[in-house]
Order: C-alpha cells, then sequence, then structure tokens
C-alpha cells in the first residue's frame, strides 16, 4: 500500500489503493482524536497555511484542528479581508505566501480549477479543500471513512446521492470515489439540478424520490445551494421539502439498517427533517464531522511523509 | 480544598470554598505571568475553542493567552463570520463543534441562558465568558482576586457597585460572587438602570452616589451599555456624567483607601473621569486586566484536572 | 558588534554597525526558513502580540510565521474588530494588552507617531509594523537584505526609489538606512508625489524616469497609494504607466544587471509591466518576501535578548 501524492487536489488522480491506505491511517486517527492527550509531533517545525477565499466555519476549523494537534505552526488567512482588495491577483498572493516556505497549503476558493492552477505555481503541498463545483476530496474521503466503518465495508453498496447535484463539489468528488471503490451510485432529484453529461458519470438517476432510496444502503443527502443558483431555477423551499426533503416516510423505502449522511451545513426542514437528522440510529452527521478531522490529519501526514522524502527545491 | 464542577457557567453554582480555591490558584498564576518564561505544559494535548457570538477584544484575548500559556491548542471562532449566516442554529453549531473532540470550550453569547443550553449539549467543559445579561463569572472571579489582593481579605467589606446595573451581566455575577463571601453591598444608579426585583437581591440601594459611596472600600463602576438598550430611557451623557460619573469630589466620600475598579472598556467622561481612572494611587484598573488572565488559568487547570479525573464519554 | 535597541520603532535611531548585525543574523534564519523542520525555541515562554490597526496580508503573515517558527505564543489583534468599536482610546488599548504581560508588540497603525507614543505606554519590546507616513522600519531591513545578498554589498551603490515617495513610509525607511550606509540615491517621480522638503533629504530628484535611472545598481519601486491621495492630484493610471510604469524600455537604462524589487502588493500594468515583475533575471521581489520572514526573525531574537537581559519591571 502505498500513497505517491505531491498534492490532493481531487479525487480524480487517486487510485483505489491510496483511498485505502488514507483509510487506513484515518483509523488510526480516530482513535487518537478520541484519546484525552491528542498531541502528537507528527508536522513539527512544518508550517500550514490555510486560505480560504470562502468563508468555511468547519472545513477550516477542522484543518487548524487537524495541523495543530499534529505541532504544525498553523496560520489562518482569511482571504476576503486581505490585499486581494487592493488588486492583487490570485497568483500574486500564492507567490507571496510561498515565498514564506510553507510546507503544506489549504485552500478554499469559489473558482473551479483555481486551486490547481496554484499547485502549479508553489514548492509546497497542496490540498483542495473545495474548489467551486469542482472537487471537494477531503470531503468525499470523510464521507467514505464514515461508510466503511457503519458498514464494515466500502465496496457493492448501493448509495443514493440525493438533492441539488448539479452545484455540488461534493456529489462530484463522492460519486467519484464511490465509484471508483466499485458502489453503486444513484443520482436523486429534480431535473433542473442534475448536472449536465449526468449519462456520462455510470449513475443511474432518478427524479422519483421514492423509487431513487428504494434498497439502499445509504443516503446521502446535500445542502440546497441557494447561494450558487444563479439566475436559474429556484424552487420553493416547501415544495422542495414535499418532494425531495429527507423523512421517516422516504426513508422508511431503504433497506431498514439504511445510514443517513449530510456534509452540513444543514437546511432543517428543507433537504431534511430535523428530528431524523439527530436521530442517531438513522443519523450519521456528527460522525461524519468526527471523521473529518481524522481523515484531514491523515492526508497531510502522508503528504508530509511525502514532502520530506523529497529533496526541498531551492527558490529560484 | 475542592473544586468540583465540570463547568464553569456561572457565579451562582459554586460554594464559597470553591471560589476560594480558584482565587488561591489564580494567585499562582499571577507570578508566572510577570516571570519572562511564562510557558507551561498543565493543558498540553487538550484542544480549547473560543466560540464568541459577540465581539470581544480583551475577554477573547484573555482566554487565548491563557490557554497557549499553559500549552493547549487554541483555536478562535469568530462566529458573526461563520455558517451561522448560512442558517445553522446554535446547537448544530455546538454539535458540529463537539465532535471535532474539544476539552474546553470557551462561550460568550448575547442570549442570557445559551451557553448554560449548549453545555448539555456537549462532552466537553464549557465556560461562559459572557451570555446576555445572566452571568459572566470569569470577570467576578477577577474582580474578586484584585479586591482580595488589594484589600487582603474578600469578606467583610463595604462595595458600592455603580451605574447600569440593569443590562450588567458583570453586576449581577458579581453580586452573587461577593454576596456569598459575606460583604455588603450597595447598588449605586438611577431607578430607571436598576434591575426588576432589585429588592430581593439582598443589597441596599441608593439612587444618590454620595449617599451610596459613603464609606465604602471598593468602588467598581459599570460601563454604559448603550447598545443593550432598547426603547428604554436613554440619558444624556452629560446629564449622566454629572450624576453618576466617578470623579474625585465623589470618590471623596468613600474611605480614604478606597479602590476604584471598571470592567472595561471604558467610556472616559461617561462613567468615570479619565484622570481618576489613570490614577493608580486609586485605580486598580489595569490590575483587573492582569488577574484577568491568571483567573482563567486557573479556571481551565482546575477544569481540565476534572476532565482528566473523568473517563471519556464515547460518542454516540 | 552590537544591537542596543529595546525597541524597533524605525530606522532612524539605528547605528550602521546594529543594521549590520541585524543582516547577519537574518542570514542565518534564511537558511533555517529553506530547511524542512524550521522550527526553534528562541522565543519559547514569550508571548507575541500583533496589533494591526490598518489590515495587512503579508505584513502580519509575515510576522505571524517568524514568531511562531521560533516557538513564541503568537496572538493576532485585528484592531478594526474590536472594542475601538467601543470607544476605547489607542492608549487604553495598549495599557489592556500590556497588563496581560506580552514580550512582543507589533503593532501597524494609519497615524504617523503612534506607535512611539505606544511604545512609551508599555513594559514590552514595541516593534513598528508600519505607521502612518512615517516608518516602516522591517520593510527597509528586507529590502538591505535582498540587495546585499544580490548585489554583494550595502554600500557605494547607486539606487532609484521611484514613484509615489510623498506618500511612502516605505522610502522614507529606506532612504534612512540606505543613506547610512552610504549609498547614492535618486528619487524619481512626478513632483506631485514628492515630498516636502525632498532637498534636505539628501538625494538627487528626478522628474524624467529615463535620466533618473541610467546607471543605477537597484530599481526600487513603490506602489502607487491611491488610498492615501486625499484630495490631491490623482494621475490616471494609464498616463502614469506610460511615464512613470517600469518596463523593460526604461530599465534598458539601468546598469545591465540591475535588480527591480517592488515592496508589493503590486499594481501590475500601472507601476510595473507584469513580465518584467515576473522576470526572475531581474526582478527579485519574491525573494524580498523570502527576506521579510527572515529579518523578522533576526529583530524579534535580538529585542528578545535584550529584553532577557534586563530584569523584568514589576507594573506599578
Amino acid at each position: 500500500m502505498r500513497f505517491d501524492q505531491r498534492h490532493l487536489l481531487g479525487i480524480e488522480p487517486l487510485r483505489p489503493d491510496e483511498i485505502t491506505t488514507l483509510l487506513d491511517l484515518s483509523d488510526k486517527y480516530v482513535s487518537l482524536n478520541r484519546a484525552r492527550d491528542k498531541r502528537s509531533s507528527t508536522l513539527s517545525g512544518l508550517t500550514q497555511i490555510n486560505m480560504f477565499f470562502e468563508n468555511s466555519t468547519r472545513t477550516q476549523a477542522s484543518f487548524e484542528l487537524a495541523g495543530k494537534r499534529m505541532g504544525a505552526d498553523v496560520m489562518n488567512m482569511s482571504m476576503q479581508a486581505s490585499s486581494i482588495k487592493k488588486g492583487e491577483t490570485l497568483i500574486d498572493t500564492a507567490m507571496t505566501l510561498n515565498a514564506m516556505h510553507p510546507d503544506l497549503l489549504v485552500v478554499r476558493h469559489p473558482h473551479s480549477g483555481a486551486v490547481d492552477l496554484l499547485a502549479q505555481k508553489v514548492n509546497c503541498a497542496v490540498i483542495n479543500a473545495g474548489d467551486g463545483r469542482h472537487e471537494h476530496p477531503t470531503q468525499a474521503l470523510l464521507d467514505a471513512l464514515t461508510i466503511r466503518r457503519a458498514k464494515g465495508r466500502l465496496h457493492r453498496l448501493s448509495i443514493a446521492i440525493c438533492g441539488d447535484i448539479a452545484h455540488s463539489r461534493v456529489a462530484r468528488s463522492n460519486i467519484m470515489l464511490l465509484g471508483k471503490m466499485e458502489n453503486r451510485i444513484r443520482l436523486v432529484g429534480p431535473a433542473t439540478l442534475m448536472p449536465s453529461g449526468v449519462a456520462e458519470l455510470g449513475c443511474e438517476v432518478y427524479e422519483d424520490m421514492n423509487e431513487g432510496l428504494k434498497d439502499v444502503d445509504v443516503v446521502m443527502m446535500l445542502r440546497l445551494q441557494k447561494e450558487r443558483m444563479d439566475g436559474g431555477f429556484i424552487p420553493s423551499e416547501r415544495e422542495y421539502y414535499h418532494r425531495y426533503g429527507l423523512d421517516a416516510e422516504k426513508l422508511a423505502r431503504a433497506k431498514p439498517d439504511a445510514i443517513v449522511m449530510h456534509p452540513g451545513p444543514m437546511n432543517r426542514g428543507v433537504e431534511i427533517d430535523g428530528t431524523l437528522a439527530d436521530d442517531i440510529n438513522r443519523s450519521v452527521i456528527q460522525e461524519q464531522v468526527e471523521m473529518g478531522v481524522a481523515v484531514r490529519m491523515a492526508v497531510m501526514d502522508l503528504l508530509a511523509r511525502n514532502l520530506r522524502a523529497r529533496p526541498k527545491e531551492v527558490m529560484a
């Protein structure tokens, strides 16, 4: 088992055995995080910079805690409040930070592809914390870890991804990861919220929620991303909940032991019933958050090992 | 001497001997903070999260420094800029952070009772850093430490709390703490700024500042909290200063060695004369800030000892 | 070689041998920052507070990384979002932080002289990270280090400082530093952007860029600070670029091995041609950023040595 990546830009470039390596190591970090003393020196002497060009409480917090618990020097850059206002370009900002010799650069950006572009310009390891509608690889990895722990395996499962798939990098990364691991994926939602080219994704597509959930092992709900819907069809929340909001009745179509997932933050009463979200017999939403910190620790640990194995490049 | 609390939600649940235990330990941290090397490993391996739903430079800074100096991994969450905007509830936010396995959660919130509610939902120790008009226990503890160090005791003192008592959680926590330690408390201010049910607090009430300050050992001024006065009576600053602003003349009614306190930030020329506030023979306002860091170190130290003594709960 | 300062408030009070001491130590930190393990315990046990009353991504990040890599407990205070809004004065804020026993206080403020004023009120070492149009000493030191490494010496060089000199604390600190080290300084720019009293600075003044750059060793461009131009002459960007923007043609007037500098953030196409800025054969702009972290480490290291050599003052 090896992990050969220099960056984590997406799920797309990962081999199945690399995914398994990541999840196996993540399991160890879950145990460490549950202990009272959570400090290690895995990243000691390394500098981690979190560059968030979009706000995200939970993802930034998850990366920050992951790095601090492994002894990295962690710096947050909230890039809205920054010299971007003074007219600096993304690349100038990246080059500036690069000259300060970070080792791990965690980047969230509203534009698809921005993180890949940035990774070409810097000497350190780059982790994509979500770029536009493109990828959100650590979210897909934490979802995979949650499923594997709940179901005992990560293959030959039937998984429904439901809701606003068109605007979701979470869905995109999950479709790739779960496909690589040989699961059966259903996409469930209104035609207006399906991505173009959905036929080529190798998934079954359902417009009817009751049909889509039939006998699945996992129900993965998505956040209705109103903030990304520019000018397109916006369903009323009441109508949307009626047709696509997950409640006990719709969930009854799935297998009796099916688990319920949501990447958060939730719109209670829009895409999911609040009582169901809190039902610890069905919902693994809190476990997803817990797995998130562990997965990010595993990712940074493995990237740092690869960094240390390479001779450090001298700057131009 | 013992300290049996799992959380520090307010002064109300504390026994007098617990207060004394806290202040005795705080005295040790005062010395440590005055040394050049201020680092200890008391909280090493623990995660402290500061969740501030209301801005507060000094309180957040005080908790942050306290945690860092004791070796905790400290993370600040400015909750205005967070997913609250995306419609997440207080409890969702708390549950999300809880899943990341913090050990100490420091919370400020604009609503009375919000911190108590949150403490019921999480596995870690919660510290109330101020909730609505309810409690601000570390402020009352730092005030008590300041008084005890200046006066040599914390009982049988005559203490005047002056100004905007109705809107003040600082006043409320101080009244409880100073009452438990058997001091004589006077509340001084206009009737419009007295809380309803003031008669039941066991304090003497004065509308005339000159009478209220007569022969007291301690004059504790409060900030005029205009931002909390919704629709009620708002005195003009000039009129307020004339009747209730502390100056040398009014202070002359108190004992010759009476000390002057203010929780900050001050409105100079509104509730207190600027020259008097800076007079190091009478004012202990800077000492209050210094004691604040020490008290927060003692609180987190004792809560962490209790955490370590309990087996860690496994998450559901 | 000695460094006798208690604070770093500007270049003005520094002796040439103190500047050399700083640069020599900075060279060592450049090597440390290029290693994979960048952690030392130089500032262990000390508290560094960054008080930025003006936003600055790069300067704040540079100081933050410098402190963290040397093991300090680092706290950022973004003072726009702070109790300043509640009416607290600069001095009250400084006194409050001082009472929390910081050791190193890094301050940026929009008003010239504010940092000097603050330094008189506190017990710790103060570092000026830029105050109004007055000084920005660490910028001048990092520019000097960059020049010394590129040119092999820091004396008898011909250096052109170009553009908006009137509004620039960077120019002011550089003129003093480069003058103390016995270089020949030319100021190049429109008369409207020259400071009053320019004749007394001991520099040659040019309004024509082609003449000003003739045979210089170093071309130091400045940012056009539109945000500081209140009511005065504002050139159109197109006209400004035509006359004073650095491009390959104008640079051809300088020595063949002349280096190009810019303190960032750049307005590409206004004061400098983007292609030239990225040309690693001529531009040392990324090196300036890299030197910035090293210089700040050296400054804080030397100030901390002086702090430790003095007995700590007891607070009033």
